[in-house]
Protein backbone atom coordinates (compact mmCIF):
# COMPACT_ATOMS: atom_id res chain seq x y z
CA UNK A 1 0.00 0.00 0.00
CA UNK A 2 1.41 3.72 -1.05
CA UNK A 3 1.16 6.04 1.60
CA UNK A 4 2.41 9.51 1.15
CA UNK A 5 4.40 11.11 3.98
CA UNK A 6 2.04 13.47 5.67
CA UNK A 7 -1.11 11.33 5.27
CA UNK A 8 -2.73 13.47 7.31
CA UNK A 9 -2.43 16.73 5.34
CA UNK A 10 -3.76 15.19 2.30
CA UNK A 11 -7.62 15.16 0.82
CA UNK A 12 -7.89 18.35 3.47
CA UNK A 13 -7.25 21.75 0.69
CA UNK A 14 -10.39 22.72 -1.40
CA UNK A 15 -8.55 20.94 -4.40
CA UNK A 16 -7.93 17.71 -2.62
CA UNK A 17 -11.63 17.73 -1.67
CA UNK A 18 -12.76 18.10 -5.03
CA UNK A 19 -10.57 15.13 -5.85
CA UNK A 20 -11.46 13.13 -3.78
CA UNK A 21 -15.09 13.91 -4.76
CA UNK A 22 -14.24 12.88 -8.25
CA UNK A 23 -12.80 9.52 -7.66
CA UNK A 24 -15.38 8.71 -5.67
CA UNK A 25 -18.29 9.70 -8.36
CA UNK A 26 -16.02 7.69 -11.26
CA UNK A 27 -15.91 4.71 -8.59
CA UNK A 28 -19.50 4.89 -7.68
CA UNK A 29 -20.14 4.32 -11.09
CA UNK A 30 -17.56 1.88 -12.39
CA UNK A 31 -19.09 -0.57 -8.96
CA UNK A 32 -22.67 -0.03 -9.96
CA UNK A 33 -21.55 -1.55 -13.24
CA UNK A 34 -18.27 -4.06 -12.17
CA UNK A 35 -19.21 -4.73 -8.89
CA UNK A 36 -17.61 -3.71 -5.62
CA UNK A 37 -15.78 -7.33 -5.13
CA UNK A 38 -14.61 -7.64 -8.66
CA UNK A 39 -12.88 -4.14 -8.98
CA UNK A 40 -9.28 -3.66 -8.12
CA UNK A 41 -7.57 0.19 -7.64
CA UNK A 42 -6.12 -0.32 -10.97
CA UNK A 43 -9.13 -0.83 -12.71
CA UNK A 44 -10.55 2.08 -11.09
CA UNK A 45 -7.66 4.12 -11.75
CA UNK A 46 -7.80 3.25 -15.08
CA UNK A 47 -11.12 4.28 -15.71
CA UNK A 48 -10.31 7.77 -13.92
CA UNK A 49 -7.16 7.74 -16.46
CA UNK A 50 -4.93 8.56 -13.39
CA UNK A 51 -2.39 6.33 -11.68
CA UNK A 52 -2.96 3.96 -8.70
CA UNK A 53 -0.73 5.63 -6.97
CA UNK A 54 -2.12 9.21 -7.51
CA UNK A 55 -5.21 7.51 -6.28
CA UNK A 56 -3.79 6.13 -3.12
CA UNK A 57 -2.72 9.75 -2.21
CA UNK A 58 -6.56 10.09 -1.27
CA UNK A 59 -7.88 6.79 -0.28
CA UNK A 60 -5.16 4.29 1.55
CA UNK A 61 -7.55 1.57 -0.02
CA UNK A 62 -10.54 0.42 -2.26
CA UNK A 63 -12.26 -0.21 0.64
CA UNK A 64 -11.73 3.70 1.78
CA UNK A 65 -13.25 4.33 -1.41
CA UNK A 66 -16.58 1.76 -0.67
CA UNK A 67 -16.53 2.87 2.72
CA UNK A 68 -16.96 6.67 1.58
CA UNK A 69 -19.91 5.30 -1.22
CA UNK A 70 -21.63 3.85 1.70
CA UNK A 71 -21.14 6.86 4.13
CA UNK A 72 -22.85 8.54 1.14
CA UNK A 73 -25.54 5.81 0.91
CA UNK A 74 -26.13 5.43 4.54
CA UNK A 75 -26.66 8.90 4.97
CA UNK A 76 -29.14 9.45 2.00
CA UNK A 77 -31.54 6.94 3.96
CA UNK A 78 -31.03 8.60 7.09
CA UNK A 79 -32.01 11.80 5.39
CA UNK A 80 -35.46 10.39 4.39
CA UNK A 81 -35.77 8.50 7.53
CA UNK A 82 -35.60 12.06 9.12
CA UNK A 83 -37.39 14.07 6.90
CA UNK A 84 -40.53 11.78 6.85
CA UNK A 85 -39.77 11.89 10.76
CA UNK A 86 -39.90 15.55 10.64
CA UNK A 87 -42.67 15.64 8.68
CA UNK A 88 -45.25 14.68 11.46
CA UNK A 89 -46.09 15.74 15.04
CA UNK A 90 -47.62 12.61 17.11
CA UNK A 91 -44.38 10.63 18.69
CA UNK A 92 -46.29 7.64 17.37
CA UNK A 93 -46.51 8.42 14.31
CA UNK A 94 -42.82 9.56 14.23
CA UNK A 95 -42.50 5.98 14.80
CA UNK A 96 -44.50 4.21 12.20
CA UNK A 97 -42.54 6.37 9.89
CA UNK A 98 -39.38 5.23 10.73
CA UNK A 99 -40.25 1.48 10.47
CA UNK A 100 -41.72 2.85 7.09
CA UNK A 101 -38.81 4.53 5.42
CA UNK A 102 -36.38 3.03 7.04
CA UNK A 103 -37.85 -0.41 5.40
CA UNK A 104 -38.29 1.37 2.13
CA UNK A 105 -34.98 3.16 1.60
CA UNK A 106 -33.02 0.35 2.54
CA UNK A 107 -35.38 -1.93 -0.34
CA UNK A 108 -34.76 0.89 -2.79
CA UNK A 109 -31.22 0.59 -2.50
CA UNK A 110 -31.79 -2.86 -2.91
CA UNK A 111 -33.44 -3.52 -5.95
CA UNK A 112 -32.18 -0.20 -7.78
CA UNK A 113 -28.50 -0.82 -7.74
CA UNK A 114 -28.08 -4.15 -6.71
CA UNK A 115 -23.87 -4.17 -7.24
CA UNK A 116 -24.08 -0.93 -5.06
CA UNK A 117 -25.70 -2.99 -2.50
CA UNK A 118 -22.96 -5.21 -2.57
CA UNK A 119 -20.63 -2.77 -1.05
CA UNK A 120 -23.21 -2.19 1.99
CA UNK A 121 -23.58 -5.96 2.60
CA UNK A 122 -19.79 -5.91 2.48
CA UNK A 123 -19.74 -2.92 5.25
CA UNK A 124 -21.93 -4.59 7.35
CA UNK A 125 -20.23 -7.84 7.32
CA UNK A 126 -16.98 -6.24 8.37
CA UNK A 127 -18.34 -3.64 10.35
CA UNK A 128 -16.95 -1.10 8.96
CA UNK A 129 -17.16 2.93 10.33
CA UNK A 130 -20.06 4.29 8.21
CA UNK A 131 -22.42 1.28 9.44
CA UNK A 132 -21.70 1.47 13.06
CA UNK A 133 -22.07 5.14 12.67
CA UNK A 134 -25.52 5.03 10.17
CA UNK A 135 -27.05 2.49 13.20
CA UNK A 136 -25.78 4.65 16.18
CA UNK A 137 -27.58 7.99 14.19
CA UNK A 138 -31.08 6.11 14.06
CA UNK A 139 -30.67 4.68 17.69
CA UNK A 140 -30.34 8.26 18.57
CA UNK A 141 -32.98 9.15 16.18
CA UNK A 142 -35.32 6.57 18.36
CA UNK A 143 -34.01 7.93 21.29
CA UNK A 144 -35.45 11.26 20.62
CA UNK A 145 -39.21 9.45 19.57
CA UNK A 146 -39.24 8.35 22.63
CA UNK A 147 -38.71 10.75 24.81
CA UNK A 148 -40.75 12.87 23.03
CA UNK A 149 -43.42 10.37 23.28
CA UNK A 150 -42.91 9.92 26.79
CA UNK A 151 -43.35 14.12 27.52
CA UNK A 152 -46.58 13.86 25.42
CA UNK A 153 -47.87 11.00 27.23
CA UNK A 154 -47.99 8.92 24.40
CA UNK A 155 -45.84 6.60 25.45
CA UNK A 156 -45.52 4.63 28.69
CA UNK A 157 -42.79 6.03 31.14
CA UNK A 158 -42.31 2.65 33.71
CA UNK A 159 -39.60 0.74 31.85
CA UNK A 160 -36.52 2.09 31.67
CA UNK A 161 -35.70 4.32 28.49
CA UNK A 162 -32.65 2.31 27.91
CA UNK A 163 -34.59 -0.69 27.92
CA UNK A 164 -37.24 0.69 25.27
CA UNK A 165 -34.27 1.79 23.17
CA UNK A 166 -32.36 -1.47 23.17
CA UNK A 167 -35.65 -3.26 22.31
CA UNK A 168 -36.89 -1.51 19.69
CA UNK A 169 -33.54 -1.33 18.17
CA UNK A 170 -33.57 -5.17 18.13
CA UNK A 171 -36.80 -5.22 16.47
CA UNK A 172 -35.60 -2.70 13.67
CA UNK A 173 -32.45 -4.16 12.83
CA UNK A 174 -33.07 -7.10 10.53
CA UNK A 175 -34.31 -4.13 8.36
CA UNK A 176 -31.33 -1.94 8.94
CA UNK A 177 -28.65 -4.22 8.18
CA UNK A 178 -28.53 -4.78 4.48
CA UNK A 179 -27.07 -8.50 5.93
CA UNK A 180 -30.24 -9.81 7.08
CA UNK A 181 -32.56 -7.60 4.86
CA UNK A 182 -31.75 -9.69 2.19
CA UNK A 183 -33.04 -12.56 3.68
CA UNK A 184 -36.23 -10.66 4.91
CA UNK A 185 -37.59 -9.35 1.64
CA UNK A 186 -40.94 -11.34 1.84
CA UNK A 187 -41.67 -10.05 4.60
CA UNK A 188 -40.48 -6.52 3.84
CA UNK A 189 -44.01 -5.35 2.59
CA UNK A 190 -46.08 -6.31 5.75
CA UNK A 191 -43.28 -6.39 8.24
CA UNK A 192 -43.32 -2.34 9.08
CA UNK A 193 -47.05 -2.12 9.24
CA UNK A 194 -46.67 -5.29 11.61
CA UNK A 195 -44.02 -4.52 13.77
CA UNK A 196 -44.99 -0.79 14.58
CA UNK A 197 -47.86 -1.72 15.60
CA UNK A 198 -46.77 -4.44 18.08
CA UNK A 199 -44.41 -1.94 19.13
CA UNK A 200 -46.46 0.97 19.72
CA UNK A 201 -48.93 -1.57 21.52
CA UNK A 202 -45.76 -2.40 23.84
CA UNK A 203 -45.57 1.47 24.75
CA UNK A 204 -49.56 2.40 25.56
CA UNK A 205 -49.33 3.81 28.85
CA UNK B 1 -29.55 -39.03 -11.12
CA UNK B 2 -30.64 -42.76 -10.74
CA UNK B 3 -33.63 -43.55 -9.68
CA UNK B 4 -35.46 -46.88 -9.35
CA UNK B 5 -38.26 -47.21 -11.36
CA UNK B 6 -41.09 -47.01 -8.67
CA UNK B 7 -39.55 -44.64 -6.31
CA UNK B 8 -42.62 -44.47 -4.04
CA UNK B 9 -41.98 -47.99 -2.66
CA UNK B 10 -38.28 -47.20 -1.81
CA UNK B 11 -37.49 -46.56 1.70
CA UNK B 12 -40.90 -48.10 3.10
CA UNK B 13 -40.02 -51.54 4.45
CA UNK B 14 -37.83 -51.83 7.87
CA UNK B 15 -34.91 -53.03 6.34
CA UNK B 16 -34.92 -49.99 3.77
CA UNK B 17 -36.06 -47.96 6.82
CA UNK B 18 -32.36 -49.16 8.66
CA UNK B 19 -31.16 -48.18 5.31
CA UNK B 20 -31.50 -45.19 5.20
CA UNK B 21 -30.69 -44.61 8.84
CA UNK B 22 -27.71 -46.01 8.05
CA UNK B 23 -26.59 -43.88 5.46
CA UNK B 24 -28.10 -40.44 7.52
CA UNK B 25 -25.48 -41.26 10.36
CA UNK B 26 -23.04 -42.09 7.80
CA UNK B 27 -23.48 -38.50 6.27
CA UNK B 28 -24.03 -36.58 9.45
CA UNK B 29 -20.96 -37.68 10.19
CA UNK B 30 -19.70 -36.88 6.87
CA UNK B 31 -20.59 -33.85 6.80
CA UNK B 32 -20.21 -32.66 9.89
CA UNK B 33 -15.85 -33.42 9.18
CA UNK B 34 -15.74 -31.96 5.70
CA UNK B 35 -18.93 -29.77 5.23
CA UNK B 36 -21.92 -30.33 3.12
CA UNK B 37 -21.10 -27.80 0.61
CA UNK B 38 -17.75 -29.87 -0.19
CA UNK B 39 -19.02 -33.69 -0.08
CA UNK B 40 -20.55 -35.46 -3.32
CA UNK B 41 -22.31 -38.24 -3.29
CA UNK B 42 -19.71 -40.38 -4.35
CA UNK B 43 -17.38 -39.06 -1.26
CA UNK B 44 -20.43 -40.33 1.19
CA UNK B 45 -20.94 -43.31 -1.27
CA UNK B 46 -16.82 -44.55 -0.72
CA UNK B 47 -17.19 -43.54 2.96
CA UNK B 48 -20.27 -45.73 3.48
CA UNK B 49 -18.78 -48.40 1.42
CA UNK B 50 -21.59 -49.18 -1.66
CA UNK B 51 -21.76 -47.60 -4.71
CA UNK B 52 -23.24 -44.73 -5.97
CA UNK B 53 -26.70 -46.45 -7.38
CA UNK B 54 -27.09 -47.90 -4.34
CA UNK B 55 -27.44 -44.61 -2.26
CA UNK B 56 -29.48 -43.48 -5.01
CA UNK B 57 -32.08 -46.19 -4.61
CA UNK B 58 -32.53 -44.60 -1.37
CA UNK B 59 -32.24 -40.70 -1.51
CA UNK B 60 -32.58 -39.08 -5.19
CA UNK B 61 -29.77 -36.43 -4.36
CA UNK B 62 -26.98 -35.12 -1.98
CA UNK B 63 -30.20 -32.71 -0.88
CA UNK B 64 -32.64 -35.28 -0.14
CA UNK B 65 -29.49 -36.56 2.79
CA UNK B 66 -29.39 -33.05 3.79
CA UNK B 67 -32.98 -32.73 4.30
CA UNK B 68 -33.17 -35.30 6.52
CA UNK B 69 -30.56 -33.90 8.29
CA UNK B 70 -31.63 -30.95 8.40
CA UNK B 71 -35.32 -32.03 9.33
CA UNK B 72 -33.44 -34.23 12.06
CA UNK B 73 -32.01 -31.04 13.95
CA UNK B 74 -34.85 -28.82 13.72
CA UNK B 75 -36.93 -31.09 14.75
CA UNK B 76 -34.49 -31.57 17.91
CA UNK B 77 -34.96 -27.45 17.89
CA UNK B 78 -38.79 -27.98 18.52
CA UNK B 79 -38.46 -30.94 20.59
CA UNK B 80 -36.41 -28.65 23.36
CA UNK B 81 -38.71 -25.57 22.92
CA UNK B 82 -41.86 -27.59 23.09
CA UNK B 83 -40.39 -29.30 26.07
CA UNK B 84 -39.47 -25.66 27.99
CA UNK B 85 -43.04 -24.39 27.59
CA UNK B 86 -44.82 -27.34 28.87
CA UNK B 87 -42.55 -26.91 32.07
CA UNK B 88 -44.24 -23.59 32.88
CA UNK B 89 -47.99 -22.78 33.70
CA UNK B 90 -48.41 -18.59 33.00
CA UNK B 91 -48.64 -18.19 29.24
CA UNK B 92 -46.58 -15.02 29.68
CA UNK B 93 -43.97 -17.42 31.08
CA UNK B 94 -44.81 -19.63 28.09
CA UNK B 95 -43.45 -17.17 25.25
CA UNK B 96 -40.62 -16.07 27.27
CA UNK B 97 -39.24 -19.90 26.81
CA UNK B 98 -40.13 -19.96 23.34
CA UNK B 99 -37.49 -16.98 22.61
CA UNK B 100 -35.24 -18.36 25.25
CA UNK B 101 -34.99 -22.07 24.34
CA UNK B 102 -35.20 -20.97 20.13
CA UNK B 103 -32.09 -18.61 20.61
CA UNK B 104 -30.35 -21.27 23.14
CA UNK B 105 -30.98 -23.76 20.87
CA UNK B 106 -30.06 -22.37 17.78
CA UNK B 107 -27.18 -21.47 18.66
CA UNK B 108 -25.95 -24.27 19.89
CA UNK B 109 -26.44 -25.66 16.84
CA UNK B 110 -24.19 -23.16 15.47
CA UNK B 111 -21.48 -23.00 17.86
CA UNK B 112 -20.99 -26.75 18.25
CA UNK B 113 -21.22 -27.68 15.17
CA UNK B 114 -20.52 -25.58 12.13
CA UNK B 115 -19.94 -27.88 9.73
CA UNK B 116 -23.84 -28.98 9.94
CA UNK B 117 -24.84 -25.47 10.60
CA UNK B 118 -23.65 -25.20 6.79
CA UNK B 119 -26.67 -27.55 6.03
CA UNK B 120 -29.24 -25.40 7.96
CA UNK B 121 -27.89 -22.03 6.38
CA UNK B 122 -28.32 -24.02 2.57
CA UNK B 123 -31.70 -25.10 3.83
CA UNK B 124 -32.85 -21.41 4.66
CA UNK B 125 -31.31 -19.84 1.62
CA UNK B 126 -32.67 -22.43 -0.49
CA UNK B 127 -36.49 -22.96 1.11
CA UNK B 128 -36.27 -26.36 1.87
CA UNK B 129 -39.63 -28.43 2.88
CA UNK B 130 -38.08 -28.79 6.62
CA UNK B 131 -37.80 -25.44 7.59
CA UNK B 132 -40.83 -24.11 6.20
CA UNK B 133 -42.51 -27.07 8.20
CA UNK B 134 -40.27 -26.22 11.26
CA UNK B 135 -41.14 -22.46 11.24
CA UNK B 136 -44.79 -23.34 10.62
CA UNK B 137 -44.90 -25.61 13.74
CA UNK B 138 -43.40 -22.88 16.15
CA UNK B 139 -46.09 -20.39 14.30
CA UNK B 140 -48.84 -22.96 15.34
CA UNK B 141 -46.71 -23.46 18.92
CA UNK B 142 -46.99 -19.56 19.09
CA UNK B 143 -50.92 -19.47 18.50
CA UNK B 144 -51.46 -21.56 20.59
CA UNK B 145 -49.86 -19.62 23.59
CA UNK B 146 -51.36 -16.54 22.55
CA UNK B 147 -54.53 -18.24 22.58
CA UNK B 148 -54.08 -19.65 25.99
CA UNK B 149 -52.71 -16.25 27.57
CA UNK B 150 -56.01 -15.02 26.14
CA UNK B 151 -58.32 -17.41 27.88
CA UNK B 152 -56.50 -16.37 31.27
CA UNK B 153 -56.71 -13.16 30.48
CA UNK B 154 -53.43 -12.53 30.48
CA UNK B 155 -53.26 -11.17 26.80
CA UNK B 156 -55.55 -8.86 25.54
CA UNK B 157 -57.95 -9.51 23.12
CA UNK B 158 -58.60 -6.14 21.31
CA UNK B 159 -56.10 -7.25 18.38
CA UNK B 160 -57.03 -9.74 16.09
CA UNK B 161 -55.16 -13.17 17.01
CA UNK B 162 -53.61 -13.31 13.29
CA UNK B 163 -51.93 -10.14 13.61
CA UNK B 164 -50.68 -10.29 16.63
CA UNK B 165 -49.11 -14.06 16.07
CA UNK B 166 -48.36 -12.34 12.63
CA UNK B 167 -46.05 -9.85 14.21
CA UNK B 168 -44.73 -11.91 17.32
CA UNK B 169 -43.04 -14.49 14.51
CA UNK B 170 -41.66 -11.45 12.52
CA UNK B 171 -39.53 -10.28 16.17
CA UNK B 172 -38.98 -13.77 16.49
CA UNK B 173 -37.71 -14.54 12.58
CA UNK B 174 -34.09 -13.47 12.90
CA UNK B 175 -33.31 -15.94 15.62
CA UNK B 176 -34.94 -18.84 14.14
CA UNK B 177 -33.86 -18.26 10.52
CA UNK B 178 -29.88 -19.60 10.61
CA UNK B 179 -29.54 -17.57 7.70
CA UNK B 180 -30.34 -14.61 10.12
CA UNK B 181 -29.03 -16.08 13.12
CA UNK B 182 -25.47 -15.64 11.95
CA UNK B 183 -25.65 -11.95 11.53
CA UNK B 184 -27.09 -11.68 14.73
CA UNK B 185 -24.52 -13.12 16.87
CA UNK B 186 -23.87 -9.47 19.05
CA UNK B 187 -27.12 -9.77 20.34
CA UNK B 188 -28.10 -13.04 20.94
CA UNK B 189 -27.42 -13.22 24.80
CA UNK B 190 -29.50 -10.00 25.65
CA UNK B 191 -31.96 -10.30 22.92
CA UNK B 192 -34.41 -13.03 24.14
CA UNK B 193 -34.93 -11.27 27.31
CA UNK B 194 -35.43 -8.18 25.94
CA UNK B 195 -37.42 -9.25 22.76
CA UNK B 196 -39.95 -10.85 25.28
CA UNK B 197 -40.25 -8.43 27.20
CA UNK B 198 -41.25 -5.95 24.92
CA UNK B 199 -43.35 -8.59 23.22
CA UNK B 200 -45.36 -8.89 26.54
CA UNK B 201 -45.98 -5.02 27.23
CA UNK B 202 -47.38 -5.35 24.19
CA UNK B 203 -49.83 -8.32 25.04
CA UNK B 204 -51.04 -6.47 28.41
CA UNK B 205 -54.66 -6.78 28.36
Amino acid sequence: MIKTSHPTTVGRGPADHEMRNQIVTAATEHFSRYGYEKTTVSDLAKEIGFSKAYIYKFFESKQAIGEMICANCLSDIESEVRAAVAQVERPPEKLRRMFKVIVESSLRLFSQDRKLYEIATSAAAERWQSTVVYEERLQALLRDVLQEGRQTGDFERKTPLDETAAAIHLVMRPYLNPLILQHSLDYANEAPAQLSSLVLRSLSP
